[in-house]
Formats: C-alpha cells, structure tokens, sequence
C-alpha cells in the first residue's frame, strides 16, 4: 500500500498554497487549512465574548467552547484529564514555564540537568538561565553518529544528581525520533522527570502521554496547523497543582488582598490574564482537521517523503546529507562551495520555499562543524511534486555554482 | 457641538453586534471590526509565513508586515521609536515581564513599590511575587472619596526606597483617569520608576510616551479592538537593553552554545519563540481603525455616554454609583438587596450584556465594602440606544425584585 496520502483535496483546504507553492518550510511553521481561519473569524466574530467572567449568554457559551478546546487537546494528547492541559503562548513559554515555576521549586545548587546536543534554543535557554539562578549544572548528551540521541550514552551518565532530562521528541532539523519510553525509563530511574519538546511531533506522530512515560510534554499550535500565539503544556495535574505560579494576574488567582493572595487550582494558575481565545477556538478546529487523517499516516506520508528525498538528493554528488535513515519528515542537507541562504534564495526563484540558518540549533550546527544548513520539512499538503521541484531547484543551484 | 460618534454605520463594521446586541463590556474586551478580522485571515491564509527566518519571498514579506506594525504601535503610542515596542501575549504578560525582569535586577531587600487601592489584580500580583523574592514591601495609595488614586497622599508619602510605581491610567472598575505627568514627576522626584498600565486608557485616550513620562506601559490588543493572544510593553530603548531577559528561547538570543549563551539587543530581547504572527497583523488593522477615529473623539464619545448613563441611574432609588464624577466611559453601581450577577442576568434576557462581579479588582471591592459591582462599559459602537436599554433592563430588575 501507498504510504502517501491523496494531498489534491488536502491542497485546496490551504489558502496559503496558492499558485502551487512548494512549501517545505512546516517544521517552521504549518499553513494554516480554511477550517481554523474559520473558525477563529467566527471566535473573533459573530460568538466573540470574552470567557470565564461573562454572566451573559454569549460568554457563557464562549467558555463552554474554550473548555471543549481544551478537553479537546487533552484527547489528542492522550491525557487523563483537561486539567492536565495548560494553555500557553506557544512551545517556547511553555519550556520557560517549567524551567522557571518547577525548577526554582526543584533544583537547588549542584543539581544537574541534562540535555542534548540536537536541541532547540527553546529548550536549552530557559535551562541555562534557571541552572544559574539555582547553582545547578548542564550535562549535554552526545548524538550518534546518524544523529540521535545517544540513549546508551544517557542511561550510561545518568545519575541521582540529575533532576530534569529535556529531550526534543522529533529534532526540527535532522527528524530523528526519540525513543522516549526509554528515555523516560532512563530518567525516572535516577528519579529525574524528563521533559519533552513536542513541537515536531505532535504534528507527526500519535501521541498517549500515558505511553509515552513523561512528565512534561509542549507543543505550539502554529506548527500543528493551527493559529500564531497559542500552544499547550501538559502535565499531571498532580504536579501542576505542586508548582507555584509562573506569572501573576487575573484568573490565576483564587484571593487577593495586599496582606496575602492565594492561587487558583492548576490549570488556571498558570494561566494569568485574559488568554488567547481566538487561538484556542483555531487550535481546536486544527486539532480536529489533522486527527481527521490519523497521525499514523500523517507520519508514514511524510516519512516517506523526507526518504524519497532523502534518495533523490543523495544522486547529486556535491550535496551532504546531515541526520538518520528514517527522518519524520525533516531533511537537512547543505552543498559544498553553496551557502545554505543561496541555496534557498535560488529556489525562492523556482517557487519552492525551505529554510536555511541554524535553525535555532547552533549547538547542533557546531556538532556538525557548519554554521548553517538548508533545510526542507513536510506537511500534510506536500506531495512527489514538491520533492521533485527540490530536486530540479537543487540542479538548477548546482549549474550556477558549479 | 455633540460630543457623540454617528455609530450607526461604525456598528455595521463590526460582526459581533449583530442582532442589535447591547453591549457594554468593551473594558472586558472589545468586539472586532471586519477589517481587524479581515487582515487576520489574510495574514494566516494567502500571506502565511514565518518572520525573521526564511529565505523566500513570503517570509521576508511577512518580517517587513511584523515590523511594520511594530513602526505603526510605535506611532500610535508616540515612541521615539520601534525598538522601544516590545510584542508581549497582553498587559498581563508586560507587567510580569518588568516585575521579574526589571524588578529582579533593580530591587532588593528593604525596598518599596507603590501600588493604588484600584489596581487589576494583573498590576498586584506580579509585584507581590517579586517582593516575596528579593524581600522588599508593598505601599498602597488610597483613593479619594470618588475613587482616584489620591495623588496628595502619594507626593506625601513616596520616599527614596520606593523604586517602583504601577498604577492604572485608567480603572478598570470606575473609569477614573490618573494624571499620569503628577504621577511621574512624584515618582521621579524619589528616583522611582512609574510603569502605567494602560489597558483601559489605550483605546480611550490619545497616548504620548514623552508627554506622559512614564517608564514603563502595558496595554492589551484584545481590549484595543485587537485579536486576543498579543499586548505591548512600551518602554526607553536604553531601559530594555539593561534589563536581563525574561523567557529564553529563538530569537532572543545572539550565540548559543553550552557554555555560554549572549543576547540580542531590545525588543529581539524579550521575544523568545515564534512571536504572535497573525495577532500582530491584526494589531496594527486594530489600530489603523481607531486611530482613524481620533483617539480624543472616541474619549468624549464613551465619557459623554457615561454621564449620561450615571444621570440615568441617579434617577433609580435602589441604585448606588461607585467612581468619579467623570469617567472615561466605565460606570460601576449596585441596586440595593439585588445581587450583580441577578442584575446581570436579567440584563442578558433584554440583549443587554453588562458585567458582573470583582472585575480583578479584589482590593477595590473591599474598598468599596461590596463583594461584586455590575458595571457598564462603553467602546466606539455604542450610543444613547444601549443606554436606554440598559435604564429599561435595570428598571425591570427593580420590578422583578422590588
């Protein structure tokens, strides 16, 4: 059978791909289909109140359709309870969360915390600035040689000294996935939580929290197909509630006067202010467009993309290809003599958009020994066209550098 | 002259008042014109892309978009320039973001921050938990006898270990405007900083940063007839590139490695993450719409509707009126053995939507030694109708419970 989903209807649901634009740029960020631009006119429109405070109609209906979302995301992400589901600006806020509430709370001086060498800037900063409020330090898990987390390494270097291991679940450069039961295992081993930046995978990959062993997990909308500005921390409610609050305002609170203010139950304690409504409302319909196709054959199509790719870029001879065999859709390669900005600049000419940078991975790039890669992600709207315009783009870059 | 906007054809503009709905919970959140909601569909449809990153023509478009809006806030809040318009989630978030930021480096133990007995809860808590950290004390400024912050106990009473004051431009609750130039020269005169949150002022008043001289100001898109998810935090370039940033992650950074991560300069500083694409777009729609306006009309527009509303509600026996004399177009009252959220209530079954309870104003309900007000506020579709039937629907309250 055909790993490749019939991506003709899928196309035409885009507005954003107009004129047969080869976007290979989702491990960026994802178009966004009708049904979520829709559904946030809608949310900003006709049904826009605002929630949790209205004693009219029209904004108790919009704290009902908020909470849906809500209860929504906590069945995409195989969550026990809507409590679990913390909605934050996006994936970035939601690591700073955790670094900043759970780790003051946790860590202390001589506390480890340990990373990997492929991770986004998301999830090595807000690391490095708790580790220096609290004295503690970063350990940095090496990749294989197919770039991997090295897990033998991990279950190796582990110790009782280490509180936290941040693992990315799918690399947003090189696609290589995590074994992340294992890595859960390896943590909760010496009594680390592990925390998993899910921003490549959730849009990829069937997720169950229950499986997966975890004790955070964060995801950004925007790459899920849905709106700019909203994205999810889970956790058990269990830790949550044990967490003190991140920023202060209105909703979070349970009381508040000048002598003593106490706090709001997890979810909303960590949800200061008025939230992102529309966003929610648009990560809803996102969430139900995708989980429509089943994640399972999101990730066998693009899967098998990034191997076609994979195949076709490994016939041009000056092209070095960077990550695993099996790559969950993403594909980073660069060109000798050819920076990796021309490389995408040429193809902007030939309508097909990739990235090229460091990819807010500089520490992976100085594992690799380059300062950036080009990089080409897919999506559920890409198909053999796209990878075949790449593959006439990347000749026609070799013809003028060559 | 009227002091009165022709709304008739300003409403059509706006799907949300569909129905001849009343509505008077624009200090809650405003509705959203077609044009805000409009540019939002574009800008997460035909001209989706990623900023600050890609290759391709979309994405260098979409960064010229982002900053261009950054340009138009700039203006709008008469900033010497762009660098100075940091895009936060909302007020909430801007106020957090100067209290752990700021106030981490700039206040230690023994030190005071001023706050006024009206404040949002978004402009006490922030600061309670940075006192809490570094151990310095709250002040709160009374108000005077018709609910403004009492400016001749604050000249009385601030000192050289006050290094903050954060007070509201405008109450949320009663509408009282603060004479912003006394606070901040009072402010000054002890060396303290004044940030202003101007979630109520911005899309009443016309805003200008030199003239108010202030340090700091938050205001919220979402109440600024703006998508929700996005906010601005104003302040000196030179005060933002001293401050150490806030949440860690792309795009705020310059270099990253293990051992040593460096910054970018303000505002890049503090906008970790893939920033509020779509919301910011809309943001600068919003702004072009009211601004069209002129901000001093629509102040004499809701302020005329006030005082007509509290001449109205005089008139009504059970009645109690909270606030200054002139209001920017918020007016807080109670009925006598009749609950706000019944009142409420009653009001929704009339098309009218008012709200209904502490308003995030805990502090200020025990002021006032009521635990709830209903509340009436007024944004640029409103007119003398939605104050008729707002008399009408509190009139049959009287009825149903007198």
């Amino acid at each position: 059978m055909s790993p490749f989903l019939q991506v003709e209807h899928i196309r035409d649901q885009f507005p954003g791909l107009a004129n047969n634009w080869h976007y290979l740029d989702t491990a960026a960020t994802a178009q966004k289909p009708k049904v979520v631009l829709d559904a946030m006119m809608r949310a900003g429109g006709v049904d826009y109140a605002t929630v949790h405070r209205g004693v009219y109609a029209r904004s108790a209906n919009m704290s009902v359709a908020f909470e849906a979302a809500r209860t929504r995301v906590a069945r995409f992400m195989g969550a026990t309870s809507a409590d679990e589901i913390v909605f934050v600006r996006g994936a970035t806020e939601g690591i700073n969360l955790v670094a900043h509430s759970w780790g003051t709370a946790n860590l202390t001086a001589g506390d480890r915390i340990m990373l990997s060498q492929l991770e986004h800037h998301s999830n090595i900063v807000p690391w490095q600035m708790v580790a220096e409020k609290v004295g503690a330090f970063i350990d940095v898990c090496p990749l294989t040689k197919d770039g991997q987390i090295d897990l033998d390494w991990l279950e190796a270097h582990l110790t009782p000294a280490h509180k936290m291991v941040a693992l990315a679940h799918v690399s947003n450069v090189l696609g290589s996935v995590l074994d992340a039961k294992r890595a859960a295992h390896a943590a909760h081993a010496v009594g680390a939580k592990l925390l998993l930046d899910g921003c490549q995978a959730a849009p990829r990959m069937h997720l169950d929290m229950a499986a997966l062993g975890c004790d955070f997990y964060v995801m950004s909308g925007h790459k899920l197909y849905g709106p700019t500005g909203v994205g999810v921390l889970w956790a058990q409610a269990e830790t949550l509630n044990a967490m003190p609050p991140y920023q202060g305002g209105g909703a979070m609170i349970d009381r508040v006067t000048f002598e003593k203010t106490t706090y709001a139950p997890a979810p909303s304690r960590f949800e200061a202010g008025t939230p992102m409504i529309i966003e929610v409302i648009g990560l809803h319909a996102a969430i139900d467009f995708i989980d429509s196709f089943g994640p399972d054959a999101l990730f066998a199509h693009e899967s098998a993309l990034a191997a076609q790719t994979c195949d076709a870029l490994r016939a041009i001879s000056s092209i070095t290809l960077y990550g695993p065999e099996q790559s969950a859709g993403i594909v980073s390669f660069s060109m000798v003599g050819v920076h990796p900005h021309d490389i995408g600049t040429i193809l902007d000419e030939e309508n097909v958009a990739i990235r090229a940078g460091h990819h807010c991975a500089q520490p992976l790039m100085d594992h690799l020994g380059v300062p950036a890669t080009a990089r080409a992600s897919f999506g559920i709207y890409n198909d053999e066209d796209d990878v075949a315009a790449l593959v006439r783009g990347l000749e026609r870059v070799k013809r003028i550098f060559g």
